[in-house]
């Protein structure tokens, strides 16, 4: 022992070093609640980078010599990668290791585990951090990015209780506001509040921008349009994994706006004024209970 | 003459006395660009808080002695009433006497001038100031609202070239950018950069609270959704009269959005990925090509 505390957790894997992954370390070691943080990916000048400035302990190009020893295994790689890693792992892990993840969309992570494994391993706890920041990378990670931010835990019948409550400690450590839902549930709400509006701002920036007067039409947008289409700047991969791995819940949820379009439509088009007037001001009222509930509460900064 | 300046403009008549309308008689005043500014409307409290303030220099609530005299009336009321202005006005204004509005949509005025007048009146200059605040009302007029801003002026081939320009003057006064356009091209622009938008905003958010889980929905949402949503937190009235007065640009905008909404909801159905990171990328491409031109630019603030 000879003076060193004993910290809650001994040695966590950083499966892909970015802003998530990278911030959850600076979260943890900043409460000195690790032993030691080793990171893991295919960019050696990113973990290198990670090192200098104090984010991981160390790192390994070796997935095997990455995970040994560890604790927690956290996959913190893009959400189609997430799929792959969980089958590199598959062989390689023992009962009492934890994997957790931090990727936007969970159920097609569980199915993947399903697939992979057999069965749900009961040590596999998938969660969501809320958070992020414009910047990317492990150059941008920092030790507050959770602080007041929800983190959703996704735990099945065949969850571990401890496992779960492990994980569940670790997230709260970092000053987050931990929840646990279903995975189904998650899914749905994350299409209907982030994947969602995600494509509805693609999509309307490229029609635009497909027009003739193309340049034209964006030299006579203001400030409305400016923040109605800032998520449109956001990384185009990332949301493209996002929306494939959601699939069924964001079609659902396209669904559903594009029903409630075609209906205010056909409100302006047979002017309808009451129709009109009543989904304008329902919208209003509802969007200023959220603004205040925001302003309240937490996930003040940008998703996914 | 007795050492009193000459004014540009002797009296101009203000009729509805809101953000836009107040904000245009402090920058006019401010400029020592107008001898008088006459304020009109309906709510008497509002045009005595403008003497108050000094927006203006006096009001009447009788529209013939509002006018007497004026060589500018300003129709600066709410969009539809901005026609019902029009008939009112037509029976009681001289050809020298100069008419302009500042509404978001300019060719629901056209058809109703075409109709009263049985001509387009040469003297009626039809223009949209794009700008605005999150506050409205007398209160919340500045004389610097327009600085920057752009100013669409939508004459015609029987608009005289005298009264165009006089009107032009008016709102470069202001610091306005003023620029012509024809009033389909506006409306048509407007359409999809500023009315689609609320409309699609307006139809997320009702369409989000009308779930079962509606306030849970959002609980999880982040500052993505609080910007993409912002635009439904505007005056529900204002962009319902908007929506009907520009009924068919906003309808062929719709239709261009689900159209396209279509092909992307295909490409995540089909999982075209290629498609789905092809539309991502040139949307990012020209949303971020357009916050640089905001950026560089005017129109910094809120419209319509």
């Amino acid at each position: 022992m000879s003076g060193a505390a004993v910290t809650e957790f001994g040695r966590i894997a950083i499966l892909g070093l970015g802003l998530i992954g990278g911030s959850l370390a600076c979260a943890l070691k900043s409460r000195g609640a690790v032993g030691e943080v080793v990171g893991w990916g295919h960019r050696e000048a990113s973990l290198r980078q990670g090192v200098e400035l104090g984010v991981i302990d160390r790192y390994c190009l070796d997935l095997v010599e990455a995970i040994k020893g560890a604790d927690v295994v956290v996959i913190a790689t893009p959400t189609l990668v997430a799929e792959d890693m969980l089958e590199q792992l598959a062989p390689l892990l023992d009962a009492k290791t934890l994997i957790t993840d931090v990727a936007s969309v969970k159920g097609n992570l569980l199915r993947a585990a399903q697939r992979i494994f057999g069965h749900i391993p009961a040590n596999l706890v998938l969660g969501h951090p809320i958070a992020g920041s414009e910047k990317n990378g492990v150059t941008a990670a920092k030790a507050d990015l959770f602080v007041k931010h929800r983190v959703i835990l996704t735990p099945t019948t065949q969850t571990d209780p401890a496992a779960l409550s492990r994980i569940r400690r670790m997230w709260t450590l970092t000053g987050a506001d931990v929840i646990d839902m279903a995975v189904d549930e998650h899914d749905a709400i994350l299409a209907c509040t982030s994947h969602l509006p995600h494509v509805l701002a693609y999509t309307l920036v490229d029609a635009l921008a497909g027009q003739q007067s193309g340049t034209d039409i964006f030299r006579f947008a203001a400030g409305g349009f400016r923040d109605f289409t800032r998520i449109a700047s956001s990384d185009p991969k990332m949301w493209h994994d996002i929306a494939l791995a959601n699939r069924d819940a964001l079609l659902s949820s396209i669904d559903l706006f594009a029903t409630d379009l075609a209906r205010v439509r056909k409100a302006i088009a047979v002017q309808d004024s009451a129709a009109l007037l009543q989904t304008f001001q329902r919208a209003k009222h509802a969007r200023d209970v959220f603004a205040l509930m925001l302003a309240q509460n937490t996930n003040k900064d940008l998703e996914p």
